[in-house]
C-alpha cells in the first residue's frame, strides 16, 4: 500500500474511535488525553498524527462527508433520471444517519460550532456544495414535472436536510418503524411536499 | 409581586443569561464561574438559586418549553379547527426558534444529551407531551380530510419537528426568505406531504 494511502487510513482509525468518544463526552468534555487512551497512542503520538484536537474533530467531520460521498453519491453520480436521483440520495442519507448514529455523522451535527473559522469556513463549503447539488436536483425534478414550482428548491433542500438530520434525535431502528420503511414513507412525504396538490 | 412568583422570575433571568453563555461557550465548555460573571452574581449566589450546573441546565430546557406553551400553545388552546390549529402551531414554533436562536431554545436542540438521566427524563416526558400534542393534531388533520392516511401521525409528527427545528441551523431573517414567507411556505410543504396528490 503507497505510503499516503495507509497514512489516510490510520487517521480514519483515529477519527472513528475518537468520533465515539467526542460523542459521549462532547468536543468540550473530551480530552486529548481520553482520545489517545481509547486510540491506543501516546497523547504525544495522537498529537503527532492530527495535529491539534481542534484539526482532529475537523478530520472527523471531513471524514463524515467523505463516508456521505463514497457510499451515498458516488454509487449513483450514472442514473440519468432526476427523481431516481433523488430518491436515491433521500434513502442513502437516512441509512448513512441511522446507521452512523453515534459515529462520524452525528459529530458533525452535533459539534458544528465547535471548530474554528477558518476549518470551519473550509467545512461549510463542502457542506454548500451538497446543499447546491440538492437544490439542483431538486430543480430538474420540478422542471420535470411540468407544473410551476410550489418552493424553491434551496429551501426544499433544507425541509430535506431538516426531515433526514434530525432522525439522529429520535429514530431507532429497534422501534415501530423500520429502517425501509422509513425511507419509503420519507421519500414519499417529500415528493408530495414538492411537487403535490391538496 | 407574591415570594413563589418573584423567585420564578428570578430563575427565568439567569435562565436567558446563562442560556447565552452556554450557547457560546457550550455547556462543558462553560464554567459555573462564566456564568456568575454573566448573570452578575457571585458563585456561592448562583448556586444559592439553582442549586448545580446540570439544575442550571434542567432549568434552561424547563423555561424553553413554558416559553413553547405560554407563547404559543396557550393562545391558539380554544381554536377549533384541527387544520388551522395546527397551522397556527407550525407557524409559532418557526417564529420561536427563528426569534431565540442565540438562546434558551438552542440550548434545548443543541444540548439535549447533556442532562444528567433524571432531569433528562423529566423533560423527555414534557417533550413527549408536545409530540403526542402535535400527532393528535394531525391524525384528525387526517381524519377531516377523508382520505386515507398516507403517513403515521407520529412519523408525520418527526418530520415536522425535523424541519423546523433544523432552522437554527442555517435560518437567517436577514437572507432571501422573509419570515412570513417561511411561515408559509413550510405550512403548504408539510400539508401537501401530509394529504397531497402527485
Amino acid at each position: 500500500m503507497p505510503r499516503g494511502s495507509e497514512t489516510k487510513q490510520n487517521i480514519r482509525e483515529i477519527c472513528r474511535i475518537a468520533a465515539r468518544v467526542f460523542y459521549a463526552k462532547s468536543y468540550d468534555g473530551a480530552s486529548m488525553q481520553d482520545i489517545a487512551e481509547a486510540v491506543g497512542l501516546t497523547k504525544a503520538g495522537l498529537y503527532h498524527h492530527v495535529g491539534s484536537k481542534d484539526r482532529l474533530l475537523y478530520e472527523i467531520q471531513n471524514y463524515g462527508m467523505d463516508i456521505l460521498d463514497e457510499t451515498v453519491l458516488a454509487p449513483i453520480k450514472d442514473v440519468a433520471d432526476p427523481r431516481e436521483k433523488l430518491r436515491q440520495t433521500i434513502v442513502g442519507h437516512i441509512n448513512l444517519i441511522v446507521r452512523a448514529r453515534d459515529q462520524e455523522i452525528t459529530v458533525i451535527l452535533h459539534e458544528n460550532r465547535s471548530l474554528s473559522d477558518p476549518l470551519r469556513k473550509k467545512l461549510n463549503a463542502r457542506k454548500r456544495g451538497y446543499i447546491d447539488y440538492l437544490a439542483d436536483l431538486i430543480r430538474r425534478v420540478q422542471e420535470q414535472s411540468g407544473k410551476p414550482p410550489q418552493i424553491s428548491p434551496r429551501l426544499a433542500a433544507f425541509t430535506l436536510l431538516g426531515m433526514i438530520n434530525w432522525l439522529y434525535q429520535w429514530y431507532s431502528p429497534e422501534g415501530p418503524v423500520k429502517q425501509d420503511e422509513l425511507g419509503q414513507y420519507y421519500t414519499d412525504f417529500f415528493f408530495r411536499g414538492l411537487l403535490g396538490t391538496i
